[in-house]
């Protein structure tokens, strides 16, 4: 990250969104291993005084075994300072009074542990994966068809992911398929919607243009960052590809190799 | 079908396209049964004069099962007379030199029999069932999105249809869902695809205006037909719904109870 006229901008940050895979870690067979220098990074900024929260579309896992996961990489982070569509959907479950059919990765139902599922009158997909059969395809679609007016949320809108043996379809095509079904638009909870980060910002007690979100997804992580007003920066590592810095509708308020690049800079400037 | 002034189309009328399930049988357990009076309908049309060809969208099975199916409910149909989209599908990849990868129902796989399948440059998709497993649609879309160019044709568009034990997802969801993948658009083989029908018409060596088609799907069978220049008459049968005859853009040019009531206004017409 050049220092310079543009980067004046630093100099009023006081608070930090983290994007997680792909900027603390890489995913991969056994949970995945930590970017190189991303774990010292992480300890600096927190240690720094800076406002510092972590923003996530995992929903392979609860919030809780997903943080243990990281202690194991080295990473010391609290739970409550992770946020995840996971429980921002529980929070406008409970705010409506909706009971939902679930079609998730099984490792995240513990996540609705109490929440009322008897009479379904909204039906949730997450990354399921597996989960995704025709089957269980059949059952969500039945039960959204079946209401008076279908009801549909999505935990993101990922069109695809990389794991170790290969490319996955992610939640999002199979909202796709399901809006398309019932003839409605599925809401989507996560990254990168407005309400999501703003969510982040109000556990901050911060004001959009206070704070800096960095991510390796330019248009989930950057592009949703700036739309609500905040800076956005894309590390180099992760899902990270040179075509970004040539984006034809987002550009990054700075590009930088990695983590620790970015802590160096924003931390000079403070 | 009332005579009158508006039923004077009905003399220049030198060909007839049947959509099968819904107009020909309803079906159901064991395949399904005839819907009364059809037996002896399709019979004296045939006998009339007036050239007859079949069209459905039906993908789980070849056309020589399919018309064997129909042949045990007592209908005498050639196999040479039905159109499919799985055959017209096959014409298109010969003369575009394609090689599919194909997502289908296990018993259309044979109507590809001797189609050249190695390293495939598209991928094909048809009213799988539970064919539709995620492992089996990552398999597609990686096909697709390996492709330099991705190339998706869907055998059909629709988005549900119902069998004894409830609704199933029709193809036409999974297209969206590999659409939104890959950020493609589907070419569609099949009804309402105005290609599909004028296949049928070359066959039939006939112009648009002097063939009707006779439907139970307003949209697909009524709707595709008009848009040809054919005309295009509902049965009050198979997935027929009185509120199709108020539908807001499609206007069948007749509605009859059921295909004997067609025969009979077609036949007294000649």
């Amino acid at each position: 990250m050049a220092a310079g006229s543009s980067m004046e901008w630093l100099k009023s940050v006081k608070g930090v969104i983290l994007d997680m895979c792909g900027v603390l870690y890489d995913s991969g067979e056994g949970g995945g291993q930590a970017i190189h220098g991303s774990v010292e990074a992480v300890k600096r900024l927190m240690d720094s005084g800076l406002t510092v929260r972590f923003c996530t579309n995992e929903t392979q896992n609860t919030r809780e075994k997903f943080v243990q996961k990281l202690r194991v990489m080295g990473f010391d982070i609290s739970v409550s300072h992770v946020f995840s569509p996971a429980p921002a959907l529980i929070h406008i479950l409970r705010e409506r009074a909706l009971r939902p059919h679930l079609l998730v990765y099984d490792d995240l139902i513990p996540e609705f542990d109490g929440v009322d599922m008897s009479s379904p009158n909204c039906v949730v997909i997450g990354d399921a994966a597996d989960n995704f059969s025709y089957k269980n395809l059949n059952e969500a679609f039945r039960v959204l068809i079946g209401l008076e007016k279908p009801l549909l949320f999505s935990l993101g809108q990922g069109r695809y992911y990389k794991e170790t043996d290969g490319l996955k379809l992610d939640v999002g095509v199979f909202m796709k398929a399901l809006e398309y079904a019932c003839d409605v638009q599925a809401e989507v909870v996560g990254k990168p919607s407005a309400k999501f980060f703003q969510t982040v910002l109000n556990d901050m007690k911060l004001q959009p243009h206070e704070v800096v979100m960095i991510g390796d997804d330019l248009v989930n992580d950057v592009g949703g960052a700036q739309g609500c007003g905040m800076k956005g920066v894309q590390v180099r590592t992760g899902k990270y590809r040179p075509s970004d810095e040539q984006h034809p509708t987002v550009r990054a308020d700075a590009y930088v190799d990695n983590l620790a690049a970015a802590v160096d800079a924003l931390l000079t400037n403070q």
